[in-house]
């Protein structure tokens, strides 16, 4: 899995680009640009969930290393995803019960990294994010994951629900983290299992949720309402090992 | 426990906060200023082992919140640390054995607001970090913590080894993180403890770790060689949580 910052710099080669499905993760627009090239990136990345972040030329500027931007540069990782039948081949090749993160709308690259990598110390087979809102495959990932991407296969999937429902017929029990669920200590965590782990601010959605088996609740003696995303998955996934190490 | 963000700009008002040792945790100078004044605060600053970023003057305009840096701008937290005392205090007010967290030289504050977070939701009494080298309570700090630093009390000392020292005296054992110790779960975590975490690249610190009781050490069962810092607090902390609980 080799992974590499990939800049498209100018109007045309970006347009391309998008049109052809590469992997961009993030899109700098010139602020004030209107014109017919620029409307059409614009539409295009709407059409494909990509944000746009609109910055001043001397931003560009300093993006740029072709130096002819032309108003637009797109970011994104040369980086190719996993289907998640390979991360269930990966659990068979092992002869271990699948072990799969599902995380529903991870928005911060640093999280999404710290998870890949707890994910591999763990021994989970794989991740899996979905297409749209959460981020992906970044720069930024890839260097927070520590390595990690190049041997934890990520699958990216339209639906993370129907991705569950999918899971299921495989013989998966899926585990979603939130408050007021059962204490992580007293389920059993053992079989092949799915951990989801929910968005930083909203927490797992209302329609994945009641796809789940259980809810995990990690102790919470604070003051506060909830630990970091990638802690909180990291602490979840420790209590899978655990068990599994019994 | 206030935070408030605090920037101070100019010459002047720069070298006295310096002086009078203001909480700074960045200091950003003009590049290629090389006149008395500056001189002045490069030296001042570097006494303090304040990190010192050298910028163009398009950046400093725009941190700067009074348009008049003239070339130089501190920003600090205005927060208050804890004693170490307070925090063997919070332990015995709530009538529980002390449970305090060391953070030997955490460099990224993403990390450290994290760790203050789980600290909280943990149970512990306390955070001890450094004085030196190691990120401070800086905003972001107080951001990542998701209102933690509120309640849990952090202390900032000259010495950590010394500090273990001083605290084993007060009935606290010592673990610390690192590979090649013991399997947490076969550790007795349930006492009056002290869990030290180290460096995000280098781990704990030999003089440290011989002051430490066990040395701790998380399955690791993947490819690569560590989890992340704050990820590798909450597995351990939440460890210790489960112990106490049994």
């Amino acid at each position: 899995m080799a992974i590499e910052e990939l800049t498209i710099e100018g109007r045309n080669a970006v347009i391309e680009a998008l049109r052809s499905g590469k992997p961009i993760d993030k899109l700098y627009v010139q602020d004030g640009c209107q014109d017919g090239p620029v409307m059409t990136i614009k539409r295009e990345a709407k059409k494909n969930n990509i944000m746009i972040k609109f910055v001043d030329k001397e931003r560009l500027d300093q993006l740029s290393k072709t130096g002819k931007h032309q108003g637009v540069i797109a970011m994104g990782a040369a980086y190719e995803y996993a289907e998640v039948e390979d991360i269930l081949n990966a659990a068979k090749e092992k002869g271990e019960p699948p072990f799969v993160i599902l995380l529903d709308n991870i928005e911060d690259p640093h999280n999404l990294g710290a998870i890949i990598r707890t994910a591999n110390l763990a021994g989970a087979h794989g991740v899996i994010i979905p297409k749209n809102r959460a981020v992906g495959l970044t720069a930024t990932v890839a260097r927070t994951s520590a390595g990690a991407l190049n041997y934890t296969p990520v699958a990216k999937v339209t639906n993370i629900a129907k991705t569950i429902e999918d899971l299921k017929k495989e013989g998966l029990w899926f585990v979603c983290a939130d408050m007021g669920g059962t204490r992580m200590y007293d389920l059993d965590l053992k079989g092949p299992i799915g951990l989801v782990i929910g968005n930083e601010g909203e927490g797992v959605g209302r329609l994945v949720k009641e796809k789940c088996d259980f809810v995990a609740s990690i102790p919470m003696k604070g003051d506060i309402d909830s630990l970091n995303a990638s802690v909180a998955a990291g602490v979840l996934a420790y209590e899978i090992v655990r068990q599994r190490m019994l």
